[in-house]
Parts: structure tokens; C-alpha cells; sequence
């Protein structure tokens, strides 16, 4: 086979395999991204080695395979930032910026302090901090809905506090990452540290500015001119270069210029047409890639004895520091106990964005094989444990007097 | 600049210059793959040497757009079968029939002796003829439905003759493919070649069977399931492994088996949702990244002395091979002769397909790099001059007495 039939068979597989078992995971209660990176690990060096088939053995298209899954995260994260609404959050007020903080703040401290224990240098172990920062709430919401108390104030509150959460890490990972530029010079590093965050402040004023006054304009005009899929096609080509001038202009990650793009274009009158479009282009073709490259550059092998215990140890820091953060917070915020702590287990479960980042750092030679992972067994491990921890602490919340008419009104709507 | 960030630049201007080309052409009353094609070949070797660029000169983001352009090609075909009804062109009858053969027969007899002439090989001439005897009908119907006579008797007969077209061209390939490589192997060229055709013949029958009997109830049965973006993904999956087999199973062209698995979706009930998503994942990334690849391979310069007679013979061959093998066709459909000249006029340009055809042949050293030129050189030229001469043959059709009416009529109708 060519190289160009071997990658049409690779796409084949790959799309067929990871929506297949998205679709088995949510049969048997599981959030979708359980099964998709299974089936990732499955098909990787970990298991089967897809890449490794005689048949398939072609380096050049794995390496086209893995640079259509980095527009895939590319992709994901502009998606992401096009669901963000500012506004939204602020309205849920002190509660959600308060978990969020919090529960940005605890999992950094408490992952950095564990990986450092464990004997890894200061910059690696902040690093491994920050990717336990990234919540996922989408699982969390999905059982909720379930629930029938995703309206609740527990359910506003984490909705509201997911949003702070992912922009704290865009920003947390932004700061750490120009840190780190500046400081891997020789000589005066705070000068070289000041030059960066100039840097970094110029990226954030030029995209803002751009993204408030050219970019509503712009797509106003592109969508009158009626060009074929004009307005999706303005979308992707501004996400790149917001991607690419992250890294370039503000010494960013990439990641944070697709968010970035996606929360400027969700302000446009045109989000709409812009999230249906990027939705396809996202879900039908490259973030299944992305997803399950994760689980093909992922060798579990690779944890030895001690890598073990370190994993446990990473997934055990990870479900109570972002318990504890939040809980706090959103006991800060004015919510009761029980109420806090269900917020706090809304928050546990971690997914894309950790992945995205735990990436970025694997290709910076940030983290290496085995501490990626222990990041994707994190991520699988707090996915499937949050749906069972909510629905135990839903189900403990009818015993709480004030609530038991709510849940019966909600679930009365739900069956007309 | 890293080669991820490279590819994310190449993406972006690639995408952005194309769309807006296309705008431009659009706005100067031209047909928009006259502007895509044309920024591709300044873009490419011809003028600019993007590629050549010190900031863009990685090998490896090359390769990647080339390979994201083939994909481009297979979405591209697939749409294209998407939009056929073969039940409609059946119904346009006896003079869509004739004029689509007759108009795939003579360009490709009259293409093949000129390149004869030119003292190219029997297998390459015929190649040749191949490449153009497909139309690309999208510029015709663009300006007849400005004229308001799309829905005329010749309107109607040029959409169901492009069908026709489309549909014979594809057939020819595979033929030709299949022949080639039946004679290609020693000894018993004879027994070869009927091997070959048995091979195509299981593939089509294989092909058109899961299409007919699994193809409609899989798609229910996924739309059902509700998996996000499931539809367009299983589209996506089956083009693939269709484009794939094509190749391994039944010796013809990867395009073959996209545009048959098109026509196949085309067929079940979720034809709008996947015609929706598919336009979406083509028209937003992949074909602007094909035609404007087209440019980029493209050096016009390789086209010395003797090229240029060349090139200038293909394009009065490709019209007058059109107009006459149509023309004819049209006729002995039983269209008066001006009726029949005017869908041998509407039938001249040429697009994507002859473009993709040339594509798969520059692949498989087929034809070389100035034929290749030539090609390119001959779509922009037809393209150029067909809807001049479709306003120029329309404009004359006033002065016949029983068409007057008719135009006054639609004229009415436009303004109301």
C-alpha cells in the first residue's frame, strides 16, 4: 500500500474505533472520553500496536496522523472557548470564582508538592501541578442532567465555576510557560522574565483588541458576502493564527491562542453558525484523532514498579486536592457543607484540557513517557470515579429537608 | 518556528488566500475555482515560491498539506456523488444520455489524437483524452440560473448530460486503470486483463451491494444511536474504506470509490444531515487546501517553446471536442440544432474533476509535469470562456420566436 492508501485506512480505523467505543461507554453509564481513550490505549503501543502492523508501518503517515490530531486539539480548545461566557460566570458570582480559584490553587500546590517528593525537579513538578488544575465538568454536567439537578445551585455553581477554572489554567499555563522562557536564559533572568511578560501582555492586548473590535466587523462581513462556508472558513484561519502568534508573539502555548479565538468569535453574532460548523469539523473528524493518539503515544508498559505507587499517588492527589479547593471555595461562597462538597466532587473529574496540556508539556520535554502516563491513568481514573461520587451525594441530598421538593418537581418535568 | 507551528501558517494563508480569491473572482462575474486556481499557481513555483520560503521551507508541513489536498480530493468526489440522482437523469432522458456520452467519447478520442500528434505515448494520449472529457457543469448552471434559464429545456438537459458525465468519466477511468494494470504485467496480457476486470467487478458489486442493503440501515441505526456528530462521521469512515478499497480490492482510482460512496449516502434518508456536514469539513478546509495544492505543484515556467502550442492545441481541442460531442449528442436527442449548440456551450468548462483526474495521473507518472501544467492551464481557460459564450448563445436564443415569451416570462418572475 502507499503511504497515502495507509493513511486512509489509519483515519478509517482510528475515526471508527474511538466513536464506536464513545458510543459503548455511554451504554454502560461511562462518560464517552472513557471509552475513546481506552480504546486509544488499546490500539496502542500499550496493547495491540496498531502503528507497529507490517501493513500500516509507515512513518509518515503517523506523523500526519499526529499533526492532524495537534489541529485537533487546536480545534477543541477554540470549541471550548467558543462555550465560554464570561458574563455567565460572573452572574454565578463569588461562588463559582471562588471554587474555581480554589480549585486551581489546591491541586497545584498539593501535585507539585507530591511530584517533588517523588523526587522531580521544581519546574516538572509545578508543571505536573498544573495539569491536575484542569477540571472537565462536561462529565459532571452530563450526570447531573441525569439527575435532573443540573439547574440546582450545586449544578450553577459548577457550571459557573468550570468556566473559571478553565480560564485560570489557560492563564496559570501561560504564566508558567513565559516564566519558563524567561528564565532558561543565562544572565539577568528577572530582566529576561520582564521582557516576556511584556511579551506575553502585548499577545493578550493585540488578540483582545482584535477580537472586541475587528473581529465582529469581520465576520458581519464575511457572512453578507455569502462566500461558500465563508464564516466557518474566517473562524479556523483566525484560529491559527491566534494559535500560532500565541507561541510566536506572546511565547504562549498554541492552546491558548485557539481558546482564546474561540471565547472572541462566541462574543460575534455568529457563534451559532460558527459552533454548528467547528462542532463538525471538530467531532466527525479531528478530535476522535486526538483523543485516541493520546492512547497511541501512551505506552502503559512504561510504569515500573515505583511508577505505580506515583500514579496512585498523582490519582488520589488529584480527586481530593480539587475536592478540598473547591469545597472550599464554594463553602467561602456562602454555600452550606454538603452543598460545597457536592460542588467539590462535580469538579474531580479531569478530561480534555488536562490531556492538552499534559501534551504540550510532552512535546516541550516537560514531563516525560511515564509521567504522561500517569496523567492519562489520572484522567481515566477521576472520569469513571465522579459520575458514582455524584450520584451517591445526590442521592444523599434528598435526606436534606429543604430540597426533597425540588427533586420531585424535576423529575415530574422530566417524565411530561 | 517549529513544523506544527509552520503547518498551522501554511493553513492559515493557504485557506484565507483561497477563500478570498474566490470572493474576488466571484465579484468580477467569474466563476470562483477561476480565483482559487489562480492564487494557488501565484502562491506556488510560478511566482511566489511560498514553499521556498526560508520560514516555511520544512519538508514535513509540506507533505502534510499535499496529503491534507488528496484527503481534500476524496471529500471533494464524495460530495460530488452525493449530489447525484441518478433517477433524475434517467428522467431528462434520451438527450442527457447522448450528449453525456457523446460528450465523454469525442473529447476523449480527439484529446488522445492530438497528444498523439504531439508524439506522446498510446497510453499517456489516451490519459489525456480522458482527463478532458470531464465537465464541470457548476459554472454553466451559475450563469444560466443568472440569466434565468436554468430551468430552461437546455438547462435541463446540460444538468442531467453533467450527470451522464460525471458518471462516465469515472467508468472510463476505471476502465483505463484497470486495463493499464492488467497490461502491465509479462505474459498473458490477455488472461491479466480479465482478472483485472473481475477484481473490478467484484468491487463494484460489493460496493453497490453494502450500499443498497447495509449503507441505508447502518445510517439509521447510528442516527438513532445519537453519538455526537455520529452521522458525518460514519460518512466519513465508509468514503474512506470505499476510496481504500477501490484501490486494494478493485484496482481503479481512490476518487472511484469516495464518488460511488457519495451516490450511496446520497440514497438514505440522512443525505441533508450528511450533505450538510460534509459541505461543511470540505468547503471549510479540505477543498481550498486541494485547489490551491493544484497551484502549488504547478510550474508554469516548466512549460518551454513547444509547451506553449501545446497547451494552446488542448484548450481548442477541449472546447471544440465538448461542443461537437455534446452538441451532436443533443441533437439526436432531438433538440433542434440551436438548442443543441447551446448545451455543447454550456458543457465546456472544466473543474474539479479533470483537475483531480490529472492529479491521479501525475501521481502514477502517467502524464508529467508539463502536461500536468497544460491541464491546469486548459480548466482556466474553459472555465474563462464558458460563461461569455453561454451569455453571447442565450443572448441569440431572444430572437427566436418561440423562446421570447419563456425569457420574458422568467424575467417577470426574477423581478417579483
Amino acid at each position: 500500500m502507499t503511504p497515502i492508501l495507509q493513511l486512509l485506512l489509519e483515519l478509517a480505523i482510528l475515526i471508527a474505533a474511538t466513536k464506536a467505543a464513545g458510543y459503548v461507554a455511554t451504554q454502560l453509564k461511562q462518560p464517552s472520553v472513557l471509552g475513546q481513550l481506552l480504546v486509544g490505549l488499546a490500539l496502542g503501543p500499550s496493547l495491540i500496536g496498531l502503528f507497529e502492523w507490517p501493513v500500516l508501518d509507515s512513518a509518515l503517515s503517523h506523523e500526519v496522523i499526529l499533526d492532524l490530531a495537534e489541529i485537533g486539539v487546536i480545534f477543541l480548545m477554540f470549541v471550548a472557548g467558543l462555550e465560554v461566557d464570561i458574563q455567565d460566570m460572573l452572574k454565578t458570582g463569588r461562588v463559582a470564582i471562588l471554587a474555581g480559584t480554589l480549585g486551581v490553587v489546591t491541586p497545584i500546590v498539593m501535585g507539585a508538592g507530591s511530584a517533588l517528593l517523588f523526587g522531580n525537579a521544581l519546574s516538572p513538578s509545578i508543571f505536573i501541578g498544573l495539569i491536575l488544575s484542569a477540571t472537565s465538568v462536561s462529565i459532571s454536567a452530563q450526570t447531573l442532567l441525569e439527575l435532573n439537578v443540573l439547574r440546582s445551585k450545586e449544578g450553577l455553581a459548577l457550571l459557573g465555576a468550570a468556566v473559571a477554572d478553565d480560564v485560570l489554567v489557560i492563564l496559570a499555563l501561560s504564566i508558567f510557560l513565559a516564566i519558563g522562557a524567561g528564565s532558561a536564559g543565562a544572565g539577568n533572568a528577572a530582566g529576561d522574565i520582564a521582557i516576556v511578560i511584556a511579551k506575553m501582555a502585548l499577545y493578550f492586548a493585540g488578540a483582545v483588541g482584535i477580537g472586541v473590535f475587528i473581529l465582529p466587523r469581520l465576520t458581519d462581513l464575511v457572512h453578507r458576502l455569502r462566500i461558500s462556508e465563508g464564516v466557518v472558513a474566517l473562524a479556523i484561519v483566525v484560529m491559527l493564527l491566534y494559535a500560532l502568534s500565541a507561541e510566536v508573539v506572546g511565547q504562549l502555548a498554541a492552546i491558548t491562542g485557539a481558546f482564546l479565538a474561540g471565547v472572541m468569535f462566541g462574543r460575534t453574532r455568529h457563534r451559532e453558525e460558527i459552533e454548528q460548523g467547528m462542532h463538525t469539523l471538530s467531532y466527525a473528524f479531528f478530535v476522535p484523532l486526538f483523543l485516541v493518539s493520546i492512547g497511541l503515544e501512551a505506552d502503559v508498559r512504561s510504569l515500573a514498579g515505583s511508577g505505580v505507587v506515583f500514579a496512585l499517588v498523582i490519582v488520589l492527589v488529584a480527586i481530593v486536592s480539587k475536592v478540598i479547593g473547591c469545597g472550599l471555595g464554594a463553602r467561602l461562597g456562602g454555600m452550606s457543607w454538603p452543598q460545597a462538597g457536592r460542588v467539590g466532587l462535580g469538579m474531580i473529574s479531569r478530561g480534555e484540557v488536562g490531556l492538552i496540556v499534559a501534551t504540550v508539556g510532552l512535546r516541550r520535554g516537560l514531563i516525560d513517557e511515564t509521567v504522561f502516563v500517569t496523567i492519562v491513568i489520572m484522567v481515566l481514573a477521576t472520569t469513571l470515579v465522579t459520575p458514582f461520587l455524584l450520584r451517591w451525594a445526590f442521592a444523599r441530598r434528598v435526606s436534606e429537608p429543604r430540597e426533597i421538593t425540588y427533586v420531585a418537581e424535576s423529575a415530574r418535568t422530566s417524565d411530561g
